[in-house]
C-alpha cells in the first residue's frame, strides 16, 4: 500500500507535481487518543489515512461534544487544512480513535496543486461533498430522530466498525458522540437492557438482540 | 448589473469558455413562494441571484421543516446542480422567499467548465465551504442553544433583512425556519411579549426592545 496507489488523483498529476508532492510528504504515526487537529489554530495539512480511525467532532463552550463523522483507511481528512479554503470558518477537532498511520500533505503544497490542477480541485470538491453529506445526515438525526433510535443506530455502527457484538465503550464516550449527557445514555442503556437488546457490565455493552436493535435504529 | 460583472471567476475564463457560458445562460424570474429545486429529482443548474431571496431547507418524513441557510443577491446556489458532484447525497429544497431574478447556468455546461478550469473548480469549492460554514453554525445552534435564544436571533436576522422592526411573518413560518412547532413558537413569543421584547398583533411581530432582544440572542 503506497501513497501513489492510495491518492485518488495521482495519475492526473504531471511529473513535476508528483515529485513536489512526494518530496514534501510526511508519514506520521499517531497513538489512539491523540488530538491531531484542533479548531482554527494549526493548519496541519491534508491527512490521507493509511490505517486506523479518526473522529471529527465539535465542542461547545461548556465542553459538550458531538461527533460529526469518522474517517477510516483510504479516507482523506480535508478540514485539517482549512486554511487553504478561505470560506471555511468553523472549528472542528480531529482525534485518533485508534492507533493511526497517516500521510500528511502540507497545506501549502496542496494549495498550489489545487490552483494548478482542475483534477485536484474537483477531487477536493468531492471530498468536501462527502463530508457535507455526513453532516446533513447528522442534522436529520438530531432534528427528527429520538435519542433511543440514535443510540440504537450508534451501537449498530460501532458493532460494524469493531466487527464484534461486545463493545468496550464507556457511557461517557457515547454521550460525547451523540451530543448528550452520560446520565441520559446510562438511563437509555438500562432501558435497552430491560427490553433485552443489550447486556451491560463494567466497561462493556454486549448486543444480544441484533434484530430488535436494527429495527429500532431504522 | 450584468452576468459578466457578477460571476466571480468570469475573468479567469478563456474566450471559448466565456461564449459557451453566455450562449447557454438562462435568465429566470420566479415569484415569491416558488419551489425552484426539490430533492434529488431535478438538477436545475447553478443559480446566480441577481435580486431577491432564496431559502434552502430540509423536510422530515412527517413534513417538518428547518431552514439551512438563505441566499441573497450575488450569492451562488450550488446544490440545485447537485448532480455534477457525485458525493452530494442529501435532499434539500430551494424556495423563493421573495420575487427573485436569477441566472441559471445549466449543470452540464458548468460541469465541463469545472473539469477544464481549476479556477472554476476552486471557486465551486469556496462556495461549498461557505454553505458548509452555514450548516455547521446551524448544528451549533440546534445542539447547544436554547429555543428562546434561537428565536431572538432569528427575529434579529429578519429585522436586518427586512430593514424594519415590524415583521410580517406567521408563527408557523418561524416554526418552519427553526425546525420547531407553531404552538411552541406562539408560547415563546407570548413570553417575549410579557418580557417587553416584542408586541404581537395579527400577522405582525413588532420588536420594541431591540437591545434586550440582542442581548438574549448573544
Amino acid at each position: 500500500m503506497t501513497f501513489e496507489t492510495t491518492f485518488p488523483v495521482w495519475n492526473k498529476l504531471n511529473s513535476n507535481q508528483k515529485s513536489r508532492l512526494i518530496s514534501n510528504l510526511i508519514t506520521r504515526q499517531v497513538e489512539k487518543g491523540t488530538i491531531i487537529h484542533s479548531g482554527l489554530v494549526n493548519c496541519t495539512g491534508l491527512l490521507l489515512i493509511k490505517s486506523g480511525q479518526l473522529r471529527a467532532y465539535m465542542i461547545s463552550e461548556e465542553g459538550r461534544e458531538i461527533t460529526l463523522y469518522r474517517l477510516f483507511a483510504y479516507d482523506m481528512c480535508l478540514f485539517s487544512a482549512y486554511c487553504i479554503m478561505r470560506s471555511i470558518e468553523f472549528e472542528i477537532i480531529i482525534e485518533a480513535e485508534k492507533d493511526t498511520q497517516l500521510w500528511v500533505i502540507p497545506s501549502e503544497i496542496y494549495k498550489t496543486l489545487m490552483e494548478e490542477s482542475a483534477a485536484v480541485a474537483n477531487y477536493t470538491n468531492e471530498v468536501m461533498g462527502t463530508r457535507f453529506t455526513d453532516v446533513m445526515w447528522l442534522i436529520e438525526q438530531i432534528m427528527w430522530k429520538s435519542l433511543d433510535r440514535r443510540l440504537a443506530s450508534f451501537l449498530q455502527q460501532e458493532s460494524a466498525i469493531e466487527e464484534s457484538n461486545r463493545l468496550k465503550i464507556t457511557h461517557e464516550a457515547i454521550a460525547n458522540h451523540l451530543g448528550s449527557h452520560r446520565e441520559v445514555i446510562t438511563r437509555m442503556l438500562r432501558h435497552f437492557q430491560n427490553e433485552g437488546l443489550v447486556r451491560l457490565s463494567r466497561g462493556l455493552i454486549e448486543i444480544i438482540d441484533e434484530e430488535k436493535l436494527n429495527s429500532l435504529a431504522e
